[in-house]
């Protein structure tokens, strides 16, 4: 691992307020007064992030001078005395679907014997608005959600718990500096808007959702709730771990295209009660996070501070790296046996869900993304 | 029309900050100064929706007692001397599609031969989320958006202004209460948890929408705007416009009804450039927005004080309440004429969409909604 990464997120300590801080290896930095700015002292990144792309840079130059120098040392705290926080305001949540293999594999699942990619696919990073207000941080309980669904096609609706209760492995991206209402941003200012990267658990209920999203796409089987990890990798952490982007045909139009495209290496890794189920490599994404940006406001709709997109399951053309319950239990026909014993289609009550991440380092190590977690309870009555 | 409204709003004079006001008449009642409370210098009502059901009737019982006995007439302005501002400070945006008339003539217009309504429609009120960042408020210009899109069946995806500029007519409903993740707010808690009602365009580029929108919904075809009226009906004020709900077929899930049903008679009235081209009737709605409250929270989702939530467009079964252009033209077959003799599919540059209504008030009077308001300007290059 590299100490160099610098991810902020919001800590407290006891009964204190919560505040910005900075994890350096297993402790935190407490960053309104090691650097004397109230920015950070405030419950959310929201005022740091606003203020902008060169006060991002020029915050993290100074810390990389300052840390390793041990001149801020009496502000460290160990990370086992601190609780974390939701480290944004989410202002608006996006989720995109991104990789052609979960769009492909999902298509084969759920509508088998069509052709699974859907024309416009090729053409543009399809996405949809998602819930703001159910984002969670890492290690919120998620209660299983009830809804309505069908069991069987000939049967009659009912409004029941989910029986199927699955998780998408993603990263999200937040943004920091805004845009104007009519203005579009371009794929090469994806740097200048973005601040940084976090894992997203994106918990689907697989029946709500079949019932309900035609013709309006997703709502309930995926608004109960949203998990971020709690400290944001700044995208400058992530410099080293640039790499071209997949191959894409056809050629998209103009304004999706940049002039240095890049997306990013990142191995993630997905375990259902500390037992690994998968390993999606980030590298294999068919839109970029850059394109991803510019494709959404390409209609003039401006960005917020705090907004954050998801850039949809990551996943694979074999198990090895499917990152959805849906993929790897082939919704649920082919249930996956874990090293207890037990069965697993979809997600059963007290599961407990973790992804993390690495990705190369500038120094020769790597980018600890660190963890995000969640938990299943039991549907409330 | 009834003085007794008492809608509220947020309003600046010159270079002041914006404070929440209520209309009487023609002139605005500065409330920070006329109440005494703080809560009412605040550049949104979120503050005020965020302390709950008794004290918005508390405010308004003493405001229906010093207003008339003009005990307050000197913290009143006149209307033109103000200017008002976004009255709330968006959570989240939900969009519903709960009419059965709309549903069923977009059903026709865009899937000619096949059942206009799919099978999950009489079931539950099919929604989506919208962009909560774009919500702008009355008189706000509207910027042709470009997009992607085809251009008949066989071509290729240009990038583009739309040439399919619609609007569609709704009425949104305001929370002022938040609930608990994990909890359900059911049908008879409607007025526990929304304060009030606005008028609501729901801008919509229809090219953009039908080549992005499978599988996933709606996206940048509605992302670039969302206008409201500036002025928040409290429910409180709409008592006497309360009526018995459309007759549903089948019964909806026990989780959908109420003990003491209601919608309410609003009647709206559409204006292109001054004439006007349709009256919708709100009585008409399928699903009330309680239902629709109900629906939205019934997997756990919580609500923030400021979501707002769009009924759907308001539509009839002939042209004289057609809520939409969509549906006013026929998907642009069957063109409007304007008194100016000139003649309308979709929305042309410089065109200007006025949306008023009214309802019964409790004095024998109308419920003034007063109206909102959007032009169009054409793409930005």
């Amino acid at each position: 691992m590299t100490s160099a990464t610098l991810p902020l997120g919001i800590f407290s300590v006891g009964d204190a307020e919560p505040r910005v801080g900075t994890k350096v290896g297993s402790q935190v930095l407490d960053l309104a007064p090691a650097l004397g700015d109230a920015v950070f002292d405030a419950p959310t990144l929201n005022p740091f992030l606003a203020r902008g792309h060169e006060f991002w840079s020029s915050t993290r130059a100074r810390l990389l001078d300052l840390v390793p120098a041990g001149l801020l040392d009496r502000y460290l705290i160990p990370l086992s005395d601190v609780q974390t926080h939701l480290p944004i305001d989410v202002a608006d949540f996006v989720d995109f679907f991104s990789s052609l293999e979960h769009a492909s594999n999902a298509g084969r699942i759920l509508r088998p014997g069509e052709e699974p990619l859907k024309p416009n696919w090729r053409h543009l990073p399809v996405g949809y608005h998602g819930r703001a207000g159910t984002v969670v941080v890492d290690g919120t309980p998620i209660h299983r959600p009830r809804g309505q669904y069908k069991i069987g096609a000939g049967g009659e609706p009912q409004y029941a718990p989910t029986v199927k209760l699955d998780v998408e492995v993603e990263l999200g991206f937040v943004v920091g500096e805004g845009s104007l209402l009519g203005s579009t941003v371009s794929v090469d200012e994806f740097e200048q808007h973005v601040f940084g990267a976090v894992l997203l658990l994106d918990w689907s209920a697989r029946d709500i959702q079949a019932w309900e999203y035609v013709p309006l796409g997703p709502f309930l089987g995926k608004s109960f709730a949203t998990t971020i990890s709690p400290w944001v990798i700044p995208l400058d952490a992530l410099s080293a771990a640039k790499i071209a982007p997949t191959p894409q045909e056809p050629m998209p139009l103009p304004h999706l295209q940049g002039t240095a495209p890049f997306s990013y290496d990142i191995a993630l890794e997905l375990r259902l009660n500390g037992h690994v189920v998968s390993t999606p490599e980030f590298a294999s994404m068919y839109w970029t996070p850059a394109q991803q940006l510019a494709h959404m406001t390409s209609n003039g709709a401006s960005l917020r501070t705090g907004d954050l997109y998801g850039t949809g399951t990551v996943s694979s053309w074999d198990e090895s790296g499917f990152g959805s319950f849906l993929e790897l239990t082939w919704n649920g026909e082919r249930p996956l046996t874990l090293p207890d014993g037990t069965a697993r289609g979809f997600l059963l009550d007290h599961d407990e869900i973790t992804v993390s991440a690495t990705a190369p380092a500038a120094d020769g190590g790597l980018v600890d993304f660190g963890s995000v977690c969640g938990r299943i309870l039991p549907a409330t009555s």
